[in-house]
């Protein structure tokens, strides 16, 4: 359909799809498609729908966009752009996935200012959607009072079918309808094609029934290239349903307006070309150079800015009558938007002495969490269906469920994955909250994409984990964790913390709270473990420490992670008794102690002591950097064994005598 | 409802009930509640429908069965037992999750003859059981005759309410449905509690209305407690039904029989305890001591000996008759059925020298995949909606989609995870086919759990891994392995593999279609690599030698990996040039190497040699493995940046002239 005259609104629409185009064009580089078949739906919302203000992309009670088929980043790129944000200029949209560019190829939070979370891989966003909309209603009950919303704001989302072909998507969208979830939209950009070519070859669902059975609203526009009325009326009903989450299907042509390429997977993620880029400004009329945009469209887009002022002044002026109604109120919420922890909070913190019980570090992990959970209210979370497994449950508070969103508890249901994507929207919701997710440790693995992104994404969650040896016991080799703390030190950004007793698990929720950027993932014990006398919260917080001292320079240096330290400490008087000058170092965290300084790290490790034991019930994957060419370790390299705990770190050499001997030998 | 006289059938259920209470009893662990709430549908599938030969578990044409809630896998060691199968004696439930016991806490079908996959990581059995259908469909295509149909079986799954809330069940029912797959039949054991409690906190969704969605044909057995006639019927109707496969929702009672803990949470993972069995005991009637099996009950289980005997006898027939009159296709039937590779097929492999023209290792791949599809018949599998990308179409078949099951090609859609357990699936079908798997490398994280069940399951997939580093470029850190190598070399009897050119790839995949019982992963680059003078296939299968030599003991030891490894070779070059002697080691495969003896490791990577550079586009973790304390290592321990390839590497410090100077800093 050729196009003879434009409307000012189609003008708009055909400036977002040449954006698209012409910045992959240069780039040579990107995904033209679904910019081009979506545009008319963003359009929609940017211009019609959504509150935001351009000059202030952190006004708390901005609607949230999330673009969950991120590939398509140059559609956000260009409303950032269009609509007056000042971190995207059209030179960064020349500048389109480049070194050092704020128009990366997938859309970043940490790069660009009006992106809210990160997305690319696909099903996370539509997840941390949920994520951002569980914040939203948990803040509204908290907050909000009969006489005085505060806050007030939708969660929209695109997701294209590869986002609902994710199981991850299906985990958290199953949670949202059964939390009623009515501020979440999501437009399902339905364009019959994936990188594979038409979605028929794999993706046959009924989609539209399967989000019916989850329990949202769903809702379908059958011409998402051309009727934004329908758009707009669509997402006008869908907010009108407010106690269910709404799904509207919106069937477009990816790549529209490219006649040789539209409705093929070719259009999907490469440059058009420029045969083809000459076609499609014929096809749609667009008689402008590369990069140009209409005067009369850009001026429409732009008076988001003034929409966007007043929105915020409005807001700012029901804030104000807030807080003169309730200044406490006013206070906390201040507190948490400026991401201010209580103060004197660490004081909760318990501290233990070895005449204290021996507990299982996920029971001191349970302590430290409702203490901390009694002084700092923003703590939110909870467990994929192992609560009383994992012990993670905030007496404090309730379950966290529809019509009780003030409740701080989140029952997330075996949905590992959805958790970690969940947890993840929930702390880039930037509010202040501080979001925890707990499985078994082994279940990472579910959930390791998710936790990925919380370390790239800069999204502070805790990682709550227990069961995390072969002594967690029968359960036997599915369940146990054996390359899984290894394979989580490789991360970057993501601080592993695996504590040896009550008070490295204070510690290490002291590094996990105040680490509001970088994710920590605490791995905690089954099986009690006796307090030690030399462990302590500062220890922990530097990593790695001394906590069996020695006269002079040691001849050896045992190192122990968590539930090995205590073995290393009895292996030591042993070792001692026989005239042996050992040092047992605690090594609670491998990326806490790398941040320390060198001589710091040298005290702790030195150079000149190259006999050195670790002992870990994991992997020996990675500890040579430990211990060297000259050291050892009693470590598996082998999968688990189903038997009581006890006897499994018995046969896998997890006993005083073993460490005393393979510390003989070196 | 207490039972005053029982029939027989009752007495064989209750059979099962107690064969669960009093394994779980005696080892203080497990999970008594499913057993005793699906003993009835256990029983009609094992007594009334399932086709098996408990003296023969490897007979080809057996039903597959899959306890997709594998904790509950009393249930399977009692059917086992029961029916007479002779790798679990009551001996063996005795020692139900001891060390060393064939019961262990989660079937594993490396420990016990009768268990087709290893379950308990939820969601995996059900996408397993999608796998063996698959399989079945495929050698039913290809193999039966209008006149002789020698494959034909069923696979059976019990999967919870847990399977049903994890996304990887959703993406392999997803998938199942679309291609219609008749003959997968599978109960639903709706008991509506999980660990946490009843289902109600957190999954509510309509479950049959989504399998309706996935166009899967759905029933539902009201009382799956007792009606044992309506769960025959029900299946009856699914078998009827043979171009979707049938989801049966039987509702039943979590720890049905136990008055004090049915149906609630505190009978899905532990003992019921003394007081309780002794109530359940009254409650069900049962007067028998401890593991005792009324004689009634076990003679009626054991009719299956003779039954199955029969089965087999009359497929024997079918299959003699088949052999008479089409006796190619017999052969290689028995071929692939024994698990020999066809001979000779190694000469397929390509290799190149220097001459030949610098290509992506994955467009290698390609060429090697390609090249063995010709050979290999057996060769089934696919891609992640990245067919394209990850070059992984055999083009000597077309795609395996509902009635054309006899295509090679599978299409598996946005669904990494699925991917992963319908492979493992396929491999576990125990008849010969060769399953691969592909996608990014980076989103392995997608599909970990699956990978580690591959590793853990001996299922010998290949996972075919492209873009494979930072130089993948514009798509940016989302899509950028870092710590994946690492992370996935820490996963215990997992061969992974970083080729560095074609003869590599060629080796690469010579090892991995060898190794039919440990999975191998496979690391391919999106840029191209020159072809090396010093590669080849044999230095690929030790994992790693040296591809440049210098005179005499080496000053220095340059060690790469995949796209690295060129770069060593120029930087020594440069550096032999001035006089140093240089030694550059490729390095594809730490196992393979590791799997070397002793001496054949020294002569690589002489002790006496500690200047050493590894140089890897990826984290440094566990380098120091090889590289000691005195090496040094040209990595990337923070995440990636969206830019062009070439922009990254460069930026990251991969260019001849840094690997120059680090080595000469050294």
């Amino acid at each position: 359909m050729a196009v003879a005259t434009q409307s000012l609104e189609e003008l708009c629409i055909n400036s977002i799809r040449f954006l698209a185009i012409d910045a992959v064009e240069k780039a040579k580089s990107g995904h033209p498609g679904l910019p081009m078949g979506a545009a008319p739906m963003a359009f929609v919302l940017w211009d019609r729908i959504m509150r935001y203000n351009p000059k202030n992309p952190d006004w708390f009670n901005r609607d949230r966009f999330v673009l969950s088929a991120g590939h398509g980043c140059m559609l956000q790129y260009a409303m950032l752009y269009l609509t007056g944000y000042d971190g995207v200029t059209i030179e960064d949209i020349k500048q389109f996935r480049q070194w050092g560019s704020r128009t990366p190829g997938h859309p970043e939070n940490f790069e660009t200012e009006g992106v809210e979370v990160t997305t690319g891989p696909l099903g996370q966003g539509i997840a941390n959607g949920v994520g951002l909309a569980m914040a939203e209603a948990h803040l509204a009950a908290k907050f909000n009072k009969p006489d005085a919303t505060i806050v007030d704001h939708y969660t929209y989302v695109i997701l294209g079918d590869g986002c609902n072909q994710e199981g991850v998507s299906g985990e958290a969208c199953s949670l949202a309808g059964h939390l009623g979830l009515g501020k979440v939209i999501a437009l399902y950009d339905d364009n019959h094609i994936s990188i594979d070519g038409s979605t028929d070859v794999s993706f046959t669902e009924d989609v539209s029934k399967r989000f019916e059975a989850y329990g949202w609203h769903v809702l379908h526009v059958e011409d998402g290239n051309t009727d934004i009325d329908g758009i707009t009326k669509a997402i006008e009903e869908a907010k009108a349903v407010t106690d269910k989450p709404s799904m509207i299907k919106v069937t477009t042509t990816i790549g529209y307006g490219s006649p040789g390429k539209g409705n093929t997977a070719g259009v999907h993620g490469a440059a058009l070309g420029g045969d083809e880029v000459t076609a499609t400004r014929k096809y749609l009329v667009w008689n402008h150079e590369p990069f140009e945009v209409p005067e009369d469209a850009l001026s429409r887009f732009r008076k988001a800015v003034d929409r966007g002022a007043e929105a915020e002044a409005e807001w700012n002026k029901t804030y104000a009558d807030y807080k003169a109604k309730y200044p406490e109120d006013a206070a906390e919420f201040d507190r948490m938007m400026s991401g201010t922890l209580p103060e004197g909070w660490e004081k909760a913190l318990p501290t233990y002495t070895p005449e204290d019980k021996a507990l299982a570090t996920r029971k001191n992990s349970e302590m430290t969490l409702n203490a901390l959970a009694e002084v700092i209210p923003e703590l939110i979370g909870g467990s994929a269906d192992l609560t009383h497994s994992n012990l993670t449950f905030m007496e404090v508070s309730g379950s966290f469920q529809k019509g009780a969103y003030e409740n701080r508890n989140l029952r997330f249901g075996v949905r590992e994955h959805g958790m970690g994507a969940i947890c993840n929207g929930i702390a880039l919701h930037d509010s202040g909250l501080i979001a925890y997710g707990a499985t078994f440790l082994i279940f990472t693995d579910y959930m390791r994409a998710a936790i990925r992104l919380s370390a790239l994404s800069e999204a502070g969650c805790l990682w709550i984990m227990t069961h995390d040896s072969v002594a967690l016991g029968e359960d036997g080799p599915t369940h146990q964790p054996i390359e899984t703390i290894a394979s989580l030190r490789a991360i970057p950004n993501l601080v592993v913390i695996r504590p040896a007793d009550g008070n490295e698990t204070s510690g290490a929720y002291k590094v996990a709270i105040s680490n509001r950027k970088r994710p920590t993932l605490m791995a905690f014990t089954r099986q009690g473990l006796p307090n030690l006398a030399g462990s302590s919260i500062e220890g922990t917080e530097k990593g790695a420490y001394a906590v069996v001292e020695c006269d002079g320079t040691p001849d050896l240096i045992l190192i122990g992670t968590g539930s090995e330290v205590s073995l290393c400490v009895e292996a030591a008087e042993k070792l001692s008794a026989s005239g042996k000058k050992v040092r047992v170092v605690s090594m609670p965290s491998w990326e806490l102690f790398e941040d320390q300084d060198e001589a710091y790290r040298e005290s702790v490790l030195p150079k000149a002591v190259t006999k050195r034991l670790a002992v870990e019930a994991g992997c020996s994957f990675g500890w040579e950097r430990y211990v060297g060419f000259e050291g050892d370790t009693i470590s598996i390299d082998r999968f688990g064994a189903s038997a009581p705990g006890g006897t499994n770190m018995e046969k896998f050499g997890y006993t005083v005598e073993n460490v005393v001997a393979k510390a003989e030998a070196l």
